[in-house]
This record gives C-alpha cells, sequence and structure tokens, in this order.
C-alpha cells in the first residue's frame, strides 16, 4: 500500500472539523481508533502482535527461518498526539514504518532478523501529564504503582482509564517487548528547523525538565481590597513567566508556561492560588540547573514582595540522551552523508536509548519549525524521502 | 427568633468541609436551596411572596390596613455568592432583614407602609459572569433575550438553567416586584477596612467595568521553537497583569486578572490563546477610562513585540452610583451621626438607585477587610448593631 494511501486514511482519524489538529490523549476513544487502525494493518500484513500490560504494540515481521527467539530492529513511533496537535507528530514514524515494510516486501528483501514496527502509547503526556509514560514503564523507569496513580485533569487515575479501555492494570510493569528490541530506529518529524535536508540523523536529546509552580496568595475582593493590601499570586505568576523567558534567551534553552489553572478563578475575585507548569529545556544538564536555579530565585523574590509563596516541585527530569556515534554515523552513511542533529523534543527512542537499547532517530524536514499546532507540516516529498531512508536503513541493519 | 440562631441555620447551607467557603452560583443547588431556607422563613412569619421572571423574590410584612396597592420600604440582598466566597457577603443582608422585622413585631411596631424584604438572584454573576443578573433584568437594564443566552462555564445558558430550575424563561423580563418598592434600603458586610464604627451609610458605588482580554498567538511546540521564533500570547498576558497592577497604584484604582484561560492548555505547547478577564473600578468615571486606556496601550505595545495580538471587549461597564444625598443624610441621623462611606463593590441597591428607585445601603464592619474569600468575617456584636440600626431605619422610613 502507498504511503500516500496510509497517511491520508490515519490522519483522517479524529482530526477537529475546525481546527484541523488532533486530540488524541492516551485511551480516549480518537487514541484508540488510531490504535485499532494500526492493528487491522498489521494484520492485513501478517505481521505478530506482541503487546504489553499497558498497551505498547510491537508488529513483527519475522525472518523466513524463524529461530524461536531473536532480537530484532524496532522502528515506528506514536499515535497519541498533544491537545489539538498536528498530523505528524508521531503518526508519521508509524505509517511511514508501514510503507517501508511494504516497500522492502515489494522488492523481494529476506530480512535476516525481525523487523518489528511499534506504537508506544502516550508519548505526549497530554493526558496524564507524563510525557513518554509508555515507554518509560516498558523500560521501568517508571514504576507501576506510581503509573497508575496518575490523574488526568477530571481526576480519572491511569488505573481506571486502563479498566475502561478493557486492560486489565495487574498487567501494567516492565515489558517484555523491550528483550526482543535489539535496535530501536524512531523516524520523527523534526519539530525546530534545524534541519535543510530532506531527511537528517538525530546526535542527540536535550534535557528536559517539567515543574510545576504552585503560587499561593490570599482571596479577596476585587473591587474593595487595596492594591497595597493584596496577596495576588496572579502577579508573581505573571512575573515569573516573563523571568523564564528572560532567562532561556539568556541561556540559548528553552522555557515555557503552557499550562495554567488558578483558583477560583472569577473575574471578581482575587486568586486564591495560580498553579502553572514550566517546560524548560537545555543542551546540557548545568544549563538546564542553571536555568531552573535563575527561574526560581526571581519568582522567590518576587513572591516575598508579593506577599504570596512559591513551590516548585519537579514532575519530570529527562536526562540529556547521546544517542550511540557508532549507530548513528552508520546510519548518515547509510543515507549517503545525511546531516546530524540534535533536538528540544522528547521521545520514546530517549527513553530506550537511555535503558541501554542501542538506538537511532531519523528526522524529516519541518519547513515552518511548527509542531504542536495543527500547522504542523511536513512536504510529501520530504516524507516520501523519509520512507526510503527508513527503508534503506532497516535493509542495513536487517540484513 | 434571634438573628444568632437564624444566621447558624443560614450559613450552614452549602458551606464548604473543607475551604468553610461557599460556592452558590445563580440556580445551583446549593443557591436553591438558601432560597427555599428564605421562602420557609418568610411563610413561618406569614409575609406574603411576590415573585418576578427570572426569581427574585419580596416577602411584604403589609401595614394592617392594607390598602389596594402601596409602595413600600424594601430591604434584604442576596443568597449567591462567588465562587468559595465568604458567609456574610450578601447573606447577611437577607437574614438581617428577617431578624429586623421579627425584632419591630416583637416591639408591637405598626408600619404605616408595608415593609418587604427582597432576594435578589445571581448578584455575583459567578455563573453567567453578569453582576447584579437578577436586579438588572428587573429594572430593565438587561434585556430578557440577552440574559436568556448569557452561557455558564459548561456552555449551560441561562434559558436552560432556569428551565433546569422550574422557572419559565418566557417570563423573564422587567419586574413588576420594582412598583411597590417605594425605598430600598440593602445591608451589606463591608469588604474593606474604610468603615472603623459598626456600622455606616453608603456614599456612593465606584464605576466598575469587566473587560475579556483575548491574546492569540501561535501554538508551537515547546521544546523545538526558538525563543525568537514564538508568538507567545501567555507572555503579553503576564505583562498585562502586571501592567494592571501598577496602573491601579498609580491611579489610587484597582484592577485585577482572577480568571484566566489557556488554549490548549498543555504543559509541552506554547498557548495559542490566553483569555483574560480584568475587573477595574475607580473613584470616577474618568479614571476607570483612563486607567482601561492605559492597561490596553501597555498590552498592544507589548503584544506588537511578542507578534501577537490582543482584543479588548468589555463585558459589563456599570457607571458611578451615587445615593441620594437626602436619604442618605436621613439614615445616617437616624443612626446618630453614623459614618458615611464610599465603596468600591457593585451592588443590586447601585442597580435599582440607578433606575430612580430612592435607595441607601448600610453597611457593617469589616475588621480584616477581607471580602470573597472564606476567611470574610464580622464580629456578632457588629452584626446585632446592624440588626439594631436596620430596624431604627425601617421604623422611620415605614412609620
Amino acid at each position: 500500500m502507498s504511503f500516500e494511501s496510509l497517511w491520508a486514511d490515519q490522519s483522517a482519524i479524529g482530526r477537529h472539523p475546525e481546527t484541523g489538529g488532533y486530540t488524541r490523549g492516551g485511551w480516549t476513544p480518537t487514541e484508540r481508533e488510531a490504535t485499532h487502525w494500526f492493528l487491522h494493518q498489521c494484520a492485513t500484513r501478517n505481521l505478530t502482535v506482541e503487546s504489553d500490560g499497558i498497551g505498547n504494540h510491537i508488529a513483527w515481521w519475522e525472518p523466513p527461518a524463524k529461530p524461536a527467539f531473536r532480537a530484532g530492529v524496532v522502528t515506528g513511533s506514536h499515535l497519541d498526539s498533544v491537545i489539538d496537535g498536528g498530523a505528524f507528530d508521531g503518526p508519521l514514524g508509524v505509517v511511514s514504518a508501514l510503507a517501508a515494510v511494504d516497500r522492502l516486501r515489494a522488492e523481494g528483501f529476506e530480512p535476516g532478523v525481525p523487523i518489528g514496527i511499534g506504537a508506544f502509547v502516550e508519548e505526549e503526556g497530554s493526558r496524564f501529564g507524563m510525557p513518554c509514560l509508555g515507554s518509560r514503564v516498558a523500560a521501568g523507569v517508571l514504576p507501576a504503582e506510581k503509573a497508575l496513580d496518575l490523574q488526568d485533569r477530571t481526576g480519572v487515575r491511569l488505573r481506571h482509564a486502563l479498566e475502561e479501555a478493557g486492560i486489565d492494570p495487574a498487567g501494567v510493569g516492565p515489558s517484555p517487548l523491550l528483550q526482543r528490541m535489539g535496535t530501536f530506529v524512531e523516524l520523527h518529524v523534526e519539530q525546530g528547523r534545524g534541519l535543510t535536508a530532506p531527511v537528517g540523523v538525530a546526535s542527540s536529546i536535550w534535557p528536559h525538565g517539567r515543574y510545576r509552580f504552585t503560587f499561593t496568595g490570599e482571596a479577596n475582593h476585587a473591587g474593595t481590597t487595596l492594591m497595597e493590601d493584596r496577596h495576588d499570586p496572579m502577579l508573581t505568576y505573571a512575573m515569573t513567566a516573563l523571568a523564564a523567558n528572560k532567562q532561556a534567551r539568556l541561556a540559548g534553552a528553552r522555557a515555557t508556561f503552557g499550562r495554567v489553572s488558578v483558583e477560583p478563578n472569577g473575574t471578581n475575585a482575587i486568586p486564591s492560588q495560580v498553579t502553572a507548569w514550566l517546560d524548560a529545556r537545555a543542551a546540557d544538564t548545568a544549563t538546564l540547573e542553571s536555568l531552573l536555579a535563575a527561574i526560581t530565585k526571581q519568582s522567590t523574590e518576587r513572591a516575598e514582595r508579593d506577599g504570596t509563596t512559591v513551590e516548585v516541585t519537579a514532575e519530570s527530569v529527562s536526562p540529556i540522551v547521546d544517542f550511540p556515534a557508532g549507530l548513528r554515523d552508520r546510519l548518515s552513511g547509510v543515507l549517503g552523508g545525511a546531516p546530524v542533529l540534535p533536538t528540544g523534543a522528547g521521545h520514546d527512542a530517549g527513553v530506550f536509548s537511555a535503558a541501554g537499547i542501542p538506538t537511532a532517530m531519523l528526522f524529516v524536514r519541518n519547513p515552518t519549525g511548527v509542531s504542536h499546532s495543527p500547522a504542523e507540516y511536513a512536504e510529501p516529498d520530504d516524507c516520501l524521502a523519509g520512507v526510503e531512508a527508513l527503508a534503506a536503513v532497516l535493509k542495513d541493519l536487517a540484513k
């Protein structure tokens, strides 16, 4: 089946009629529909699907002389999205993997080791607030009990979301799927403007932290409370958001406050509490730590002036991932010297690499650098170049 | 019945077990329970309750020689609250009115004109975003069609909320209740720290505006988008919130951003849109207008630098209310020279005064100035002084 028709088919699932975006949180109806579409595609190709307790899948193309047990080359990505995200972030890697397998089969290629297509669940963390949830649990870096207690915005715990999706929470834990993952290669749309060729190879993933800032003040009447009598946590938050932006610019890093929750959130009430989440990333751990320290310092100083308090809680911190240089250079070589570049975005590939699995990533050019938005885009020709590159890499690694 | 037992009874309705606050939005179960409590109290006193289409009530104590039609002296307030508000804002005026009538009856006082106890609905606007909703509709300053189309945060329109509360939306409109309102005196807890005596009399209500600020930028990936490539509306909002605070201080006015809504509100996405509501008040209209202009100017300039846009929409603007000096001075005189002071808080009394009904307000001291918060408080002795003052005023006006 051609990439184009696979892509048209898959990208119709859950597209918002007005924004054109996708909201595929883990275990929600649209994410389930995308996953069922994937499993259906695997079935029509006679791939053997293996699944783990949390709902990650790998569909295997076994070599003709199938051994009792052999590790293989796994590619793939994820099918979930951020809230109102783009079409490419995640699904491009899964659809390209299916198209690459179709291409290799059409060529008559016979793999020497199994080739797997993985679909890993809740990579964005848009529902339960934990990025790479499926791969972290699979790799054993996030304990099952902690994962199952995570809550979505409506208070539903992962435990219950799984039950509603027909998955037994008792099966959640380190995944046997990883035992067959000899090598992992994730193809992904690039998310900045750093790649000028159609296809590139990843060098590293920047360290990345998510920090919850809780600003506490005192609720009061917006009309009668003198400005100088207030303990308004909104002011402390506002100054912190501006400080984060400034400090990130100074450090050549990234800092974003994209999520905010206000109590009681009434027009005529000074808030009692503002909770805001900082997403911070930098080229190395030292820079990330000093960025967070600088933001926290400015925030704390402002809190003192506002008569409020600020509490900073790290919800997740991912260290830098340096993909193995040998594999990286081999891929770049197979692709005729494809450019090598780092990324500020987190990926399941980072989790698997940190877990000791030889891992690499291929990037497909993003002409505008827009991602996590309905405007995210890749040229059709670049997507086809991605499929071609992935097929070449799989052929090389699985020969 | 004593004020104390009435107060204990009423203030038990809907008190949050953890915060100690009240969330009585119009036509919600707890607000309905408080209203039913009021109607029950009126029934046990043989007061004649008249209601209008939106659900305002006046309970009449008719003079012994009841004429076919006669305007009377109305007191009372409201039973709804802000989100997690205090016990006193609203209910104190209704409970004090019941207690004052009990006291006058116990004394054997016979009114020369009817005395009414009013309970006006959705004064805070905490559910439908429109303060003094019940009194505005009753006075004809808010057209029924516009009111019925208002939506709460969950998208429920007033029309449907009324139907669910068993009220026919067809009856909503200018209220016949106001034809019998010869004079209106609202007793209310003071909401600042401006009153040092137990009871005071209002001179005026500051002009007050609610403005919706819509900041629009471009959603993008929080990890990969260069700081200089961003169009982040959160930054424009943050700077606007700080500017509002500063400009209000400079103008001796009040400005508050207490309500914020972010799209898509994800930790790893630069927002596409931030909507925030400004509550602004000042001693006079010119100051309010120049305050809004200064905030809008700073916000617009920052939007240009951020590559975002800002749109400002006035959701409601209430002009200054100067209560009639004759009535005000008469009340102060009856109360032995009670202090006279303005307020920054809006009240149904302001709507009725603007509609041409001779109106006055009594304030009960607020020792901390905290209001719209579970910590809102008035001393029991000051509340009793309020009942005594209200009884004296009713006696004087209805003799």
